[in-house]
């Protein structure tokens, strides 16, 4: 297969590309190093040591015997590029990361709100517009994330996308529909992938374009069995209030001792993945595809759900780091159940990895590894909304 | 009431402008002029005769008494000019006209979609941020479409905005629950509005931003009593295959005996408004503004609707033009119902003009009158998907 990787570069992008080279794709990364970027900007940096794309490809090359190529294309401002990459290519996937990612970030202020908006709708219609125009048959498949559906439950697992309900029709009673799970982002950043869905049910629909959106939980972790092969091919790993996702950056705090932030009560409950069971499940993303013609193809990419305040319980159970109750910067729920259907990834074979197992393994391998480049002034949240 | 309307210079925007100020808004239009410049691009030029924007508004200033300021501004690039006059005017309503209309236009090429998709999103995402960042209490008046609903009509009425369905909830039973329409749009156009829908909730919810989004059917007709006073008043009359909409190509069509376009079957089913009922509607939704915390306020912005042939046969009936039964270069239903609530503005008080009792007075009024500047060879409806 070959499979073009937007975003390969990055946390969740980069052991994708490795783990699908490794699967015998052949693949390309398209990537404008904008997270490198961001982490100038910021004045922060992966905890783990990141050598440059060049050089990640080198080793990969020597470590595996496999060839990932690489170009530096921004697909926010050269679509054609884009276009003469994928008439060049001919790929029979795209997976697609090449959007801002962090929540936090997106809430920052009025600049990065609109370079969260611009990059990801802009980029991600300029995908789908080369695609159509490229004639090709080309399977899409995008990162999304389950902050779509929100988190104000009625009671029910929140389902793979698609929502049953009953209309109420004058002289024909309860009829059944399918319907889009209605939206309920939380941040900017969450209403982009909201965006997107919308405009991958019209090319779906009006195009034919085969796509598979995939609703992530929040990752966790750093190393899947590919980045291990070489210290020059670790993931990043981010624990600032930013870029920095809940549980990685509980696990390093955990390995300084610096007492866990949890937001308010920490009563929220969320969905959670670990990095190695990303690349899987995007791996068999890629060859299950949904048909020409056929709706969006959603998946919830989700391990398990869990209290935010029982994470930190757990890892301060088993490494004795404190708690720290803080504000919540964000708006939203203080306390919320949550309960998501996951059965799609699971009947395709995935096993996932289950934090309680993994969890103090990632606290000592990494985060105690790499303390050293801990910066404590990077870890409070400063985005508030 | 002071109110800055975006797209002031446009079809809906101009009669929209001085309907305000003769109600005593103090207007300041904000327009790029794209619209002049997109006539350019596609060497087409409105039946009435436009004057510049400064002359319009010399011309109002005279005819009206009343002043009406313009500032030369691309809310799509320009966000820091735009967040300016915001902070200067202190508006109370911004009126957002300032999108790319035409469905055909957005589907002829990879550019224009392209365009229509970072112009209306870019550009709404940063009023969105401007109103946030002013930190002033502005309620925003969004032109949305009819065309967010989709044609497939289950046999109930098209609710306006939102719909009242049933959850099967385990344990619960069926829960009544209130969600926005599930949007189906028919053309990269259409779908930016779908876009903007779900903006506009994210911001509503999240900044307690007082919205309303006004799904509008097919406008026709040219004048309003504002327009009328003066012919340098005159609005826009578009009837090329892009920008035309339907009944105004039909007019035009007949004044010339040029045989009625109607594409397939002509059994769509659609929903019309006259420009002098648009603004209208759009001086009642100023007046009517949601609460601060209020989800937004949708209403359908529709006098009527008919099926595209019986409008045809009305009009030939009428005038003794012919009908011409073409392919139709869309992706849609060869034939659809459509019956739409539109209680919203009737309550107001909203008195519709409907068009079986305005249309021959269009044809000659309007049409005949200038039918010297019509281009036969812009009539046909280049754009297929």
């Amino acid at each position: 297969m070959r499979t073009i990787v937007l975003g390969g570069d990055g946390f969740c992008g980069w052991p994708t590309s490795l783990h699908l080279s490794d699967q015998g794709h052949d693949v390309l990364i398209i990537d404008n190093l904008s997270r490198r970027k961001i982490d100038i900007e910021l004045g922060v940096e992966s905890l783990t040591p990141i050598v440059s794309i060049e050089e990640r490809l080198m080793v990969w090359n020597h470590s595996s015997n496999h060839k990932i190529n690489f170009q530096n294309i921004d697909i926010f401002s050269e679509y054609y590029s884009l276009l003469r990459v994928i008439n060049d290519f001919q790929p029979d996937n795209i997976v697609h990361f090449a959007e801002q990612r962090a929540a936090p970030y997106s809430m920052k202020n009025s600049k990065t709100k609109r370079y969260t908006v611009d990059n990801n709708i802009t980029s991600t219609h300029n995908l789908l517009t080369a695609i159509v125009e490229s004639g090709l048959d080309i399977h899409l498949v995008h990162l999304g994330t389950m902050g779509v559906y929100g988190y104000s439950s009625v009671g029910m697992k929140i389902p793979e996308g698609y929502l049953n309900v009953k209309l109420d029709v004058p002289s024909k009673g309860l009829i059944d529909q399918k319907i889009i799970y209605p939206t309920n982002p939380g941040s900017t950043y969450h209403m982009t992938k909201s965006l997107d869905q919308i405009m991958f049910a019209f090319y779906a629909k009006n195009n034919a374009i085969r796509i598979t959106d995939l609703h992530q939980g929040i990752v966790w972790g750093t190393q899947t069995p590919e980045t291990r092969l070489d210290e020059k091919l670790i993931n990043r790993f981010d624990y600032d209030g930013d870029y920095g996702t809940v549980l990685n950056r509980f696990i390093m705090q955990a390995a300084i001792d610096y007492p866990l932030t949890v937001h308010g009560t920490g009563g929220q409950t969320r969905a959670f993945i670990h990095i190695s069971d990303t690349v899987k499940c995007i791996s068999l993303a890629c060859t299950n595809a949904p048909e020409n013609g056929d709706q969006v193809m959603i998946r919830n990419q989700v391990s398990e759900t869990h209290r935010v305040r029982d994470l930190a319980d757990l890892i301060s159970n088993k490494t004795g780091v404190k708690i720290a109750y803080l504000e919540n910067p964000r708006k939203e729920a203080a306390e919320n159940d949550l309960e998501v259907e996951n059965n799609s990834f699971l009947s395709l074979g995935l096993k996932p990895t289950y934090l309680e197992l993994g969890i103090v393994e990632e606290v000592y391998d990494i985060a105690k590894k790499y303390s050293a480049r801990a910066k404590l002034k990077h870890i409070p949240c400063v985005s508030k909304w």
